[in-house]
């Protein structure tokens, strides 16, 4: 058991711990000081449970331990699926101080996340992600939550971990189609805060697609450190945080159009990313180097074949419209994101008019 | 119109007023400076919608205002009732920006709240409480959520709302058995935390009952006061909070025996509170005292023939049990309470076993 790296998301009393390293579930890393209480309850899925529930239970021998396991898909986000693990904790008489362990991707930590939220009114929960995606994204900051049938993500609470345990050993087993989009989500870092860690990707994608630990463990720990630090600024994103949404407003529609499930979140964030970056009217060079990076990781860079009003007719249910005005996450320049409604709408058409 | 008070609830920047007065709603009382969007949505229910709610949708002229009737009853406060509120919402394309406007009783406002709490994790809310229950104690303090077939408010969150209107006149349609109940919350603060206003409340109780407007409005506003103050203390209930909630464990489960919908919850508490306060050991002469108030606010004040072991069971899923041990909350005198675990287990025994 190795702990490469230890982050603090600075949040005043729910300011909270990442740690990131190697075996940490192997070697039954201890999560005694982050939990309050005697009962726990594990939830995980059909797919990750087999693979490191088992290593994870051991860590926690001397409590009343429960495991719940979820099914596995993006089509189980739901306020149903929320609602069997509150179920579960009123059959288990589970009280206040109950610590629910999130084992898994993204969707298992974001409904794991609700339900703590929502329990009796918000109990403890810690994150451990086993996927990239939610080690570097969905793991930190407190966004939790579920999809609903007019929109992902429209049913939630923002409620933070008492701690984030990263092993990156969990990748060995991961598809490579969800590593690759993960990669997207850690080179959205880049794009919007980083320019020297986008230049790092530049030179070292090659060695993450090939899961080298050193630099799996470098470019989770700056992501993640990215993200905190934007969090802290604005956990509730009332303003900055937003700018963490840079491909997603184009992400989001193209997952809606195709009714989740056909590409991956990340996926339709890559694509996004460089729609984003065409409308920010940035130099084509610089629209071409993320355009290059965001290939390199075997991603795609452009939507699938949509059209444009299917296109404006999904974005207009999006978190991010206020009063009917369209806002997105644009460039100034590779490194730097801000949140504006100042883009061509012609710009606008054209970028929902071409596809891959 | 007439504003006769105007209290502060302190939460940082989570603060927020409680405008207490006679004729708001038909006054036209000006929410403007509270409601941040152009949307907003009205949630009401069957009996109360047709009372009041043309009033404030006229002082809503100029914005996208819908209207929402839940059905009536405490048996509607389900997770289904509040996604319901949820699918009206993502159905109207109503955006981060709306404000929900919770006209109505403790269910209304607290089914509302939660719904504002999860819909995009969180929007605004305004509570404009029309029960002298909701007036002094749900629309003050933020909990918000929906009962669970394994127990009341298990379900939920803390969600501040951005202001609380109360217009005493709303008091002239409640029938009585509820304003009784409302009072049962009422002789609540003063049993916990002011000793004087539990003597003002014996010298009134009568005018209270004839719903003199000036004793109303006195009994409400240092009701709010008194709540709002512990509250400001402890928004999330890690501590003092809880003495909020006296006589509330004894009269939870009573309603629980009883499967929710025979006796009204603050006739629940009245009860609650005797037991209480024997519970307490208190002088009997105090407990006396707490009796005969009750008593002529017209509540009950013994549980109804329920049986100590259900009782108990009941009990068993109460939120303020922490790993097992049970915790009440307790008069160390009248006019002051605590939380504590520190009881006789016999005279508990005798508590629950004597019945009205």
């Amino acid at each position: 058991m190795t702990v490469l790296h230890q982050i603090s998301v600075d949040l005043g009393d729910r300011s909270y711990p990442i740690v990131i390293g190697s075996e940490l579930l192997s070697g039954g890393f201890d999560l005694s000081p982050f939990i309050a209480g005697a009962n726990c309850l594990v939830v995980t899925n059909e797919t990750v449970g087999p693979l490191y529930e088992a290593a994870l239970l051991d860590s926690l021998c001397g409590r009343q331990v429960e495991t719940l396991a979820l099914p596995d898909g993006e089509q189980f986000k739901t306020l149903d699926t929320m609602v069997s693990i509150l179920d579960r904790l009123t059959a288990s008489g589970f009280s206040r101080d109950t610590t629910l362990i999130a084992l898994g991707g993204g969707v298992v930590g974001d409904i794991t996340g609700f339900a703590a939220a929502c329990y009796m009114r918000g109990v403890d929960f810690i994150q451990v992600p086993t996927t990239l995606l939610a080690q570097v994204d969905s793991s930190v900051g407190g966004k939790t939550g579920v999809n609903h049938a007019a929109g992902k993500n429209l049913v939630g609470a923002f409620h933070q971990p008492r701690m984030v345990m990263i092993d990156t050993n969990t990748l060995s087993t991961l598809p490579e189609r969800q590593m690759k989009a993960g990669l997207a989500e850690v080179i959205k870092y880049g794009a919007i805060a980083d320019l020297e860690f986008l230049a790092w990707l530049e030179d070292n994608m090659q060695a993450l697609l090939e899961k080298d630990a050193g630099a799996l463990a470098h470019a989770i720990r700056r992501s993640c450190e990215l993200k905190a630090e934007v969090v802290s600024d604005d956990e509730r994103e009332a303003g900055r945080r937003a700018i963490l949404n840079f491909g997603h407003t184009f992400g989001h529609a193209i997952e809606r159009c195709q009714g989740y499930g056909d590409w991956l979140h990340g996926e339709a964030v890559a694509a996004g990313m460089v729609m984003a970056a065409e409308l920010s009217g940035l130099p084509s060079g610089d629209v071409d180097r993320l355009r290059t990076l965001i290939e390199t990781a075997g991603l795609p860079v452009a939507s699938p074949d949509i059209g444009e009003e299917a296109m404006r007719d999904a974005m207009g249910m999006d978190k991010k419209v206020r009063s009917g005005q369209l806002r997105f996450v644009l460039l100034e320049s590779l490194g730097h994101a801000v949140v504006s409604s100042d883009y061509d709408d012609a710009v606008l058409s054209r970028v929902l008019s071409s596809a891959a």
